[in-house]
């Protein structure tokens, strides 16, 4: 029984999702995966260059007034971002190191708070820095590893992965079966996602 | 308390939107206004000429997988429709007399059980002369009052009032209140509309 979570670190409904995926997953008894990717290569591919939600401005209004509710039934603080979208590249390089070493969920959740409660340029090293430090981490040697070719072309993989799964925004999930992966998309689709993962 | 549902004839989403938003409404004691509008002239506005899931091949990919099981949760039958998007012009004016006269509630559901369900053209006179007979109407004199000029120019009118209520995509419910109009979009914002109709 294994959930993957997909998302993006510019993705508004992400922020809500990343919040609340790993007790939804743990109370079903479900593993789950965090697994980062980037919207732009996805996007660019649908011939724009900007979110969606600045392209369509009448969605864009609607989106942050829904989201605004949603984040308030869970309690989270929502501010309007220093800019939409920010650049999540390096956020998603990083996270990966820590899916290596164990502290990719609260970093995640971390950036999401400074991008979508604590007004700070996620794409700025010291704000990545100091989340790093808060969480006791060596910032420096964490910044150093995402930045090999390595972890860069593990990103790029894991973008092409998402796209071969047929993931076309965040947050997603995907759960493995013996027809091939199941895709739901949407932070409203978690729930459904973990009954198909109990069930598969 | 009270919900408008804006739904239009070809909108996928909008077809378990249909067959389920009457009971759900008189179960909470909300009032519900049955308000058909064109998508296309919004779509339009966006630069589509078509609908976004032909557009966007991996969205559309998955609406269809996505909807196929909202439908089986519902117990509603899906077959891929004759066409896609149907043209629900026709539909929707005849739509407006059923709202005079009382019959838009099952003269709708009947509409998206042809058009997804039983694969039938929507646009196809005998259609919906046969669907407005099989419920007991006179086929001929609702049609002949749905194509009147004033018919035509109301749909026209209710379109620009859903534009102007900031809705972009159907199905999409409203919720009128003293600081204006609070919009929901999609199947799944339902029961939130309604929730916000009983506190209003």
């Amino acid at each position: 029984m294994l959930i993957d979570f997909w998302y993006e670190f510019a993705s508004t409904y992400s922020y809500p999702a990343a919040m609340r995926v790993e007790r939804a997953a743990a109370e079903a008894g479900v593993e789950l995966r965090w697994r980062p990717f980037l919207l732009a290569p996805i996007f660019g591919g649908q011939g724009w260059s900007d979110s969606p939600f600045n392209i369509y401005p009448a969605k864009g209004r609607y989106m942050w007034r829904d989201l605004g509710r949603i984040c308030a039934a869970q309690g989270l603080v929502l501010k309007e971002p220093v800019r939409f979208p920010q650049n999540g590249l390096k956020a998603a390089r990083i996270a990966l190191v820590g899916a290596d070493e164990g502290w990719i969920a609260p970093f995640s959740r971390a950036v999401y708070l400074a991008n979508f409660a604590g007004q700070k340029d996620i794409s700025d090293d010291a704000v990545l820095a100091g989340i790093l430090t808060e969480l006791g981490l060596d910032a420096d040697a964490a910044m150093a590893r995402s930045q090999t070719p390595d972890n860069k072309t593990r990103l790029r993989a894991q973008t092409d992965e998402a796209i071969a799964k047929g993931v076309f925004g965040a947050p997603s999930f995907t759960v493995p079966g013996a027809g091939g992966d199941e895709l739901f998309w949407g932070n409203d689709r978690l729930e459904d996602a973990i009954r198909w993962a109990r069930r598969s």
